[in-house]
């Protein structure tokens, strides 16, 4: 029950020669889940073995050219080899007109695009499904923007075999203890407690960018297994940082410890410190030590926790 | 007097690990222009030393999207540099509505975008200063596309020193022989090709992607210096070349032939071939032995002729 994230790249607005703009998949039990699409995301997907007909669902956390200009070649792409099943994608709703624009691109794919309206400036379920739910996170940037927290569902009740053996448990008792109730026996009542457990503790990670510090974001990814929070600038930048409503990897480690986060990851670094971006991880470990460095390829899996 | 073509890349619709797409960008005597702008371009850009603060005229052969979809990054990355002086866009008409429809990236850019359509049906001259003209070359694709001839201009003529010398030429005798006059004395009459030379003969580049094969082609790009000519498809593929309106490298060869050009770069390659290009650069040898494969960073210099 794989819950995993994977980079794409982690360069932010300027191109960098050998980095991709900031992008990752996620990918819950099997179902994949691209976060933005900056210039060259198809390739990106390609390279690290993204399978793109399971990619249904694509989430843009705002219209930067950044993190949407490489959107149009993977739909294209998807296009050309012939695509059936429908793709979603969830963005702010300008988006949709956007793209009805470009017709003389996207007019003849074999596939349908359902659009789904994103609402930036507060909290709402994008996606559920049985195992999962999406909820978007208000950012803090020049234009709407929002993040992503993906949560996994509390997972049905197992019975334990034990249980089963010990009290002779009926099919019909089993179905009803996975239910989650007592049994209820002639002479005596089998605690639910006594016969079930949870296969697993529900996993979450959050995906926070572009963005200036905000507590609401705190709040927002409280508790959550892994957090990416962008960290543009290093705080001698911080001015910059605050000029253009990005984060220092100072603001990105405050937020993990405020948070209490399990590990945090650190991208979307500005060109100007050339692909070097040790002294952003060096400031923000000084604040919480569990934080990582974005960079394409790189692999963060939640492990399951029984 | 530089006159280079450099490859940005050769591959076609769908995306390779590896390369980019099919984009040039040919350097005549230091200004820059760049042919077509397939996603990734403006890293290629930077990879290769171009400078984009010299890039003022970009030139789109046609609105396909790994032609295009690298246009609005670089746009964007233009702004973000703070580009002043305007940009020339030279693409079928669509592309200015499109980019109009497409405000919200591009609205507060500090820099005009100054289009002009071109109409790919018939040769038209698009671009002329004191020494260049680039002239469409109409070509045969599922949409309207057009190639680009750039053909230096006959250069104006050089006094030679030993004829200032050996006929003691006045100032006013040297600008009229340099205007291309006969020089009429009382007793004698120097005529003017005793005295001057052009300091070279024009050079000529044609580019041609994405196309069938055509006559049409041929008698535009008689002799040229040095051919672009798509090859998507090997012989074997030819029913393919076919339905999709592209070139072999057979095609590319006999049009390089039938035109005598100088040398003829293939590219635009079907990925298909997975990057090993070898066997359509054998194909096009046997017929048109100065064939080269374009790929990424590949420089074409044509010598100055005298």
């Amino acid at each position: 029950m794989t819950f995993r994230l994977t980079m794409l790249g982690s360069a932010s607005a300027l191109p960098v020669v050998g980095e991709y703009p900031t992008a990752c998949v996620i990918n819950s039990h099997e179902q994949f889940f691209l976060i933005d699409a900056g210039e060259g995301v198809q390739k990106q997907l390609i390279r690290y073995n993204i399978p793109l007909h399971k990619l249904n669902r694509i989430l843009i956390t705002h219209l930067h050219g950044d993190h949407v200009f490489g959107l149009f070649g993977l739909v294209s792409t998807m296009g050309l080899i012939k695509r059936e099943q429908p793709l979603h994608i969830y963005a702010p709703a300008a988006l949709e007109e956007l793209m009805s624009s470009m017709g003389i691109f996207f007019d003849l794919l074999p596939y349908k695009i359902e659009h789904h309206p994103i609402e930036s400036a507060r909290a709402e379920t994008i996606f559920e499904n049985k195992t999962l739910t999406i909820t978007t996170i208000p950012l803090k940037h020049s234009v709407p923007a929002c993040g992503f927290l993906f949560k996994e569902k509390t997972p049905a009740l197992n019975v334990s075999k034990a249980a089963i053996a010990n009290h002779s448990l009926s099919l019909h008792e089993i179905c009803a203890a996975k239910r989650g109730e007592d049994i209820v026996r002639a002479d005596h009542t089998l605690p639910n407690s006594m016969l079930t457990y949870r296969p697993y503790s529900p996993r979450s990670i959050a995906y926070c960018t572009d963005t200036a510090y905000s507590d609401t974001i705190v709040e927002a990814v409280r508790d959550v297994d892994l957090l990416f929070h962008e960290a543009t600038f290093a705080c001698p930048d911080s001015t910059r940082a605050a000029m253009t409503d990005h984060s220092t990897a100072t603001d990105a480690a405050m937020t993990a410890l405020k948070a209490n986060v399990g590990r945090l990851v650190i991208g979307h670094f500005s060109s100007r410190y050339k692909g070097d971006n040790t002294p952003l991880l060096e400031e923000a470990r000084k604040i919480f030590p569990q934080t990582y460095c974005a960079a394409q390829g790189e692999v963060f899996d939640v492990k399951l926790k029984h």
